[in-house]
């Protein structure tokens, strides 16, 4: 067989050659825009041209700060057409931990929407690598700003070159794509993804027994372009001629309620947080969706509840799925097998609402200390996950033997696999906190508290929030004789963490629970905290 | 991203794990079989285990003649997951070609349909690599034949290990398949299918914008097994857990008909021929066959009136598309774009009937002597292939370079490509004929009737059959004071091709209308010969 190569380049030439005429809606800080792929394709290849000019080689790090709009899109495929590697940043994250992941990264120049631009200039000065700032603005004029250089988006496109060719010479292994992931512990950890991850993991997408993206599907993803690539959806629909439906900045229930209705959206996707807003948002008010044929959900558990409400209240196909910044990252997917659609609806419910079955193309186990654990939906086990949009290591970071053991990703997820070979997570084996679909570390947060003078030891502990999944509270035992407030403890906080990171409630205590080898039960610590909280 | 090999075994682990439960449906000589998935699975384990044990080792090729029908399948998984090359040997080739191919590929064992035994008994003592006979049968005691070492299947099967481990060590790009083509000129060529082209296609033909195959699906492939594996659909049917039903061999419209309807079967594939006989039957009696949500029509052009009979006239979705052996064999398929859902009736008809839009993973052009024609649906060219799964050479054949130039594989067919990217095949460069989806060379007919002591030269031409699509028709011209019958030239060529390469009209004239430089004016030749026969 012949050796092509699996690479980006060459989806976009499929885009380019048979799919000129279908649209890219993309709603931005001042208006929705309306290109066809056509056009696209020739910005894509300006920009590549542009940041070419300016000096950006095949393995450069290219970053991004920005919402989900076209502009986000052509970088997705100029940056590693050219050979560079995207490195899409997360805008929530800490000060510090910006700094860091672009320092780390080596980002050689930063591609930042308008009103992110405040993000960028607090750190400014303790960036090491990064050699230009280009603004993603619809305006004119270049906004105010501390930073410098800086480049217009659009004055680069205007000026580049609209046939631009791509470099002939990347390899399906070349990075494409650089994510960071908040771990366990410590700093973020790096996710550097294939050209030949992404082409896989495209396929897989327009696979019918997975989510079955089409020519035919008009797609919104609402999951940021700056997580896990929006679940590498914009890659497979740009590659399938789908049309694109880009919700831009802080898009509100409202807001997708109406792009959906509008742009008769057939398949959307997000955390379980944005969809009990949209759920609420449909109560209050009256919208046509029945174009939608999926609701995809994944980044955290979807309550029984919420699949129910869309599918028997609203009659939207609900789909569930799985998967993690290691991972690309789509794992499973929870469809019924053929034989259980007959089913009674309770039964149904409860077959959907687990993680579902892996996906073609990729391989998981659950193992315990003895190893393979039984596939009868109540032995449990640590999920290991291998395949081919699977990562194998942390980028430059001496982490990734804490991940991936012999040749499979342990992911840290506690599950049961059934007869039918369906996923349920049920814990997870490092206390992480899920909030609003990203990971918040309670280690992380326990090192710091207990690193203020004042105290003498701290936990953390995740309690059930209706909106984020998931909320930290942190249960403090002070020193002896010391006396601090719940705020003097968040300000102490606060400029270390992102701002959703910090605990909703933090409660003074006596004594922590422990085990007899002195760590923490955290199971009981919960238990006691929801009692004194309801 | 982790270096997980795309391998066949790995397919077969999804389905033993997930689709157990699954069933197969498998006609053979005597009766017809239900497996489910969990004992196909053991069966293909013991298969291999007892190959192993008889010495086939990492490389070797095992030749198979067999029908559609769980056994073959089980060789399909258990001969490439071992390591070995399945050689599927298209049973309807001359002794000659037999002989040659089986030699050739130096296949170590031949799995042989009992019925089929003939075909190897008569040119046993000039094979030079076989070490022993298989015979798949239903019958307890293996039927007298002149082969010899004689296995029966069944016996090896339940004497095999039903856990037997598979080899490790697999590389994707390894070789897993082997299938010969009738080429142009000569003696049939190989094309070596990679694990990795299988597993890709397989990917694709889980494609929404492709086959969509998928776990609903209750599959029936009447293309043969021996013919470019059934299209891949065996491979990618397994995979995906879908039923299968394998028709066995000599499968009459009136027996398809009634598996269709019997088993709910969701999609079927073959050739145009296999189709215009199911129409017939379809007008003679009645069938419940609205379990059908794609007909898969390749190997020759599907003409309109067999489209619009399917759909207009029974309600049965056609799906036609575009391969061939060299190309494992998906290149295209014709589904309509979402923005022309709305073409008038005709107009949707035109473009259905073409071959259709290059599938994903796949790239094509059309070239003639200046380059890439324009997209516009009216200028001609070459058709060029390229892909991870296109050959790039024949199997140990000094004839590659003909068609593997410069990384593209150039198929010898003429093509217009319209501004919509779908191919349509409009002639072809060689003077190939395609009678009932397999090739007949004009050349080789014309090298050997020119060989007879008496013919002084012989041109063949195609004309259309409503039946097998075309047939050859061969015009000679003989010696001064010579004289021979049609029955003479028939019963010349009996022996050295196969019987449905043979003329069916021997037609005697003066002289063959020739160009300037003397080739033959095939095209001047063809309407003279219509013009005699009707």
């Amino acid at each position: 067989m012949m050796n092509t190569q699996l690479t980006l380049a060459s989806m976009l030439d499929r885009t380019e050659r048979y799919f000129s005429k279908k649209r890219i809606i993309s709603r931005t800080l001042t208006k929705t825009h309306t290109f066809t792929y056509e056009a696209y394709v020739k910005r894509t290849r300006s920009l590549a041209s542009a940041l070419y000019k300016l000096g950006v080689e095949k393995g450069d790090r290219v970053g991004t700060l920005g919402w989900n709009h076209h502009r986000h899109l052509e970088a997705y495929f100029a940056v590693p057409s050219m050979g560079a590697v995207l490195h899409t940043i997360n805008i929530r994250l800490s000060e510090d931990h910006l700094k860091f992941i672009i320092n780390h990264a080596e980002d050689k120049f930063l591609l930042i929407d308008e009103d992110l631009l405040p993000l960028i200039e607090r750190i400014k000065d303790e960036l090491t690598s990064v050699e230009g700032f280009i603004v993603m603005t619809d305006k004119e004029e270049l906004p105010d700003s501390t930073l410098a250089p800086m480049y217009s988006y659009e004055k680069l496109v205007a000026n580049g070159e609209r046939t631009f060719s791509f470099v002939e010479d990347i390899a399906e292994n070349d990075a494409a794509v650089l994510c960071y992931t908040s771990g366990t512990t410590g700093k973020p950890k790096g996710v550097l993804y294939s050209h030949r991850g992404l082409y896989l993991h495209s396929m897989s997408l327009g696979m019918t027994d997975t989510a079955g993206l089409s020519e035919a599907d008009t797609v919104m993803p609402v999951v940021p372009m700056f997580h896990v690539n929006a679940w590498g959806i914009p890659f497979a629909s740009t590659w399938l001629g789908s049309t694109q439906v880009l919700p831009g900045p802080n898009a509100t229930p409202k807001i997708l309620a109406k792009l959906i209705e509008e742009h008769k959206v057939t398949i959307t996707a997000g955390v379980p947080t944005i969809w009990l807003g949209l759920l609420k948002e449909l109560e209050q008010e009256s919208y046509n969706l029945n174009s939608l044929r999926a609701v995809l959900c994944g980044g955290s558990a979807a309550p029984k509840g919420m699949i129910r409400a869309f599918e028997e209240t609203h009659g939207i196909p609900f789909l569930h799925a799985y998967g993690m910044t290691e991972t690309t990252p789509l794992v499973t997917a929870s469809k019924l097998k053929s034989y259980q659609t007959d089913l009674p609806d309770e039964e149904r419910l409860e077959v959907r609402s687990k993680q579902g079955l892996v996906v073609p193309g990729i391989e998981l186990k659950a193992v315990n200390e003895y190893g393979e654990v039984k596939a009868d939906g109540v032995e449990m086990g640590e999920l290991l996950i291998r395949g081919p949009w699977i990562a194998d290591g942390y980028y430059k970071d001496d982490r990734s033997g804490e991940a991936f053991i012999d040749g499979w990703l342990h992911t840290g997820d506690v599950v049961t696999i059934d007869e039918e070979g369906l996923v349920k997570i049920v814990d997870r084996t490092k206390d992480l906190i899920k909030s609003g679909g990203e990971w918040i570390s309670s280690v992380d947060l326990e090192n710091t508290l207990m690193a203020h003078p004042d105290v003498f030891e701290a936990a953390v502990v995740s309690i059930p929030d209706p909106k984020w999944q998931e909320r930290p509270v942190a249960c403090i035992v002070l020193k002896d004789g010391k006396n601090i407030t719940k705020d003097e403890i968040i300000n102490y906080l606060e400029p270390q963490f992102a701002k959703w990171w910090l605990p909703d409630e933090v409660i003074f205590m006596d004594e922590i629970p422990k085990t007899s080898v002195g760590k923490f039960l955290k199971m009981a610590l919960r238990e006691q905290v929801l009692g004194q909280l309801s």
